[in-house]
């Protein structure tokens, strides 16, 4: 309908909408399969899961996060595809610790006013991260809805499915003293201690050329989150993988005790690698204390192996240089499960 | 950590977060059946899919979407247990047109500071309507993200993820002119409508008892999205589904067109129907044109089932008084494809 309807003076344009849809089937097809039989559009996405039925035992692994405020950062510097890349690629890790496979993802964007443009580049980041993952794009939402969110804001929320078989299952439950720690670098911020960091900086710093960094602040601030599915294929195609921990909000301290059997923790020596100049700025600007930037941020490592010691060379040689010993499994009774020496 | 850490003083209280994750475990488990193998807490959510194996041809149908701006009456009223039951069975609905029944659902709860108590009862009231929906509440996030979203406001996103048989899929394909149309009632506005409604009521009438109503006004606004999926259990055991329309944003005229083949088009009676009083109150307060309110509102049909002539009356002995003869399918050239009579 041309004339404003009621409806769009009540602060919804369906019309905006429907075009955005519009322009984003190009990009949302591109990750379909032959499993895909169905997909935007339609109330639900269709995925034809007939290969579980060659399965042993087919367990299905899910997962739902947001970006958090590294949306805050993108929206600042209109770098809205990398946050497509981000949301896709943190639950591909979320679920591959595990040891899913991805199969499909749904996205769900909400703003006070949906921007085209914005929206049809986060999909297209969306887009890729699932083609790179081989994962299909099945489904999706956007909300406008003014006053929820605050002006020029909006949230980026992801749903990840992915598939395992029951026995590949990777859930720690072998880790035991002795095992060693592979650390897997990350490639930024990924998508956690943004809170925090735009405390520190404010948008008018984020154009700023940091000596540094060797790039503006802002380019480094959102470089998207990696996906760590390659590596996981490598190893475990090497190596017994026990356990994965994916370095998210809460860092070191929270993260790998969620792996961690009764009776285990961990040392990790942070002298075993350099941590990169973003993170060493912010402890420097925000004159953070170390054991709290270990706490918040990756400091990059994103992703945590633990494999048998024996098989920490091969692990090693299978990450073909992507992956570093950053400490190992301790008997543990009391105290600090996760050491930081 | 008791001490206010530099992340806290960001806005982002960790504390905060874990009370809240501890508490909803109790709802969380009250969903699981033995198919869980590891729910919220860990990274991903486990489903074991066994039963695939012994299927003809599985598919998985996925949906994501939010409640809307129903957030903002319901926190008016810290009427949050709704909102629970809302997303769910809004999700529910949406797969189950096209055939399937629910396996597993996944939340995202978003606010500028998390109110444990409001967060719990969300999570009690999603708990509750997947229990009903013989459906695992297998994982979720919380986000607080100060500055993205207004104060006092929240989001709150769902995903479900069900089952069908291949050649059980319900898409509408079948559907020929003489098919007859059945309106399920719906419980009130569902989850659509409500920017136009908060437009024409201000938080401040929320308490008003209403004579039209029987109650106050905000108790109607609020009742819950209810689930069709007693309606499609009894419907499926007794006629041909030929298709299934959900009636949400975009009332009739954007909903029932997703499932009708080409050359075809519907008309719908409006006179088959009482329309409920809430609805008779907005468009008399907002003095909104009638064809505005059935694209906005579902005006008191939640669900319309398309069937073959023949099979009417089967059909709605099936609903045993929940359901009536709406409209028929037509041919259709040009024009509006969903007439309103």
């Amino acid at each position: 309908m041309a004339k404003e309807s009621a409806y769009t003076a009540a602060g919804v344009n369906i019309e905006a909408k429907n075009q955005i849809i519009a322009e984003m089937g190009a990009a949302v097809r591109s990750t379909y399969g032959p499993e895909v039989l169905h997909g935007h559009g339609s109330f639900g996405g269709l995925y034809d899961a007939g290969r579980l039925k060659g399965m042993r035992g087919p367990v299905l692994v899910a997962s739902t996060d947001g970006v958090g405020t590294k949306t805050m950062v993108a929206a600042a510097l209109g770098s809205y595809e990398t946050l497509g890349w981000d949301i896709v690629n943190h639950c591909v890790n979320d679920i591959l610790v595990q040891g899913a496979e991805p199969l499909f993802f749904l996205d769900y964007v909400a703003a006070p006013a949906l921007d085209p443009q914005a929206i049809v580049a986060i999909v297209r980041g969306i887009a890729g991260a699932c083609r790179a993952a081989g994962c299909a794009l099945l489904g999706g939402e956007t909300a406008e809805m003014p006053q929820v969110y605050a002006p020029g804001q909006m949230d980026l929320v992801g749903t990840i499915v992915g598939l395992v078989e029951r026995e590949a299952i990777i859930d720690g439950a072998g880790i035991a003293p002795g095992d060693v720690l592979i650390g897997l670098p990350s490639s930024g911020l990924h998508t956690n201690g943004f809170s925090l960091v735009r405390r520190l900086f404010p948008p008018e710093s984020f154009g700023r050329y940091t000596e540094l960094l060797g790039r503006p602040l802002g380019q480094a601030l959102v470089e998207p989150h990696r996906s760590y599915l390659p590596h996981f294929r490598a190893l475990r195609g090497a190596v017994r993988i026990k356990g994965m921990a994916h370095i998210t909000g809460g860092g070191f301290r929270d993260n790998i005790p969620r792996i961690l059997p009764a009776g285990t923790g961990v040392v990790i020596r942070r002298q075993t690698w350099e941590v990169p100049p973003l993170f060493q700025l912010i402890q420097q600007v925000g004159q953070v204390e170390a054991e709290e930037m270990y706490h918040v941020f990756n400091m990059g490592i994103g992703m945590v192996v633990v494999v048998a010691p024996q098989e920490a060379e091969a692990a090693l040689a299978a990450l073909e240089g992507e992956g570093r010993i950053i400490g190992q499994v301790v008997p543990w009774s009391t105290g600090e499960r996760v050491l930081l020496e």
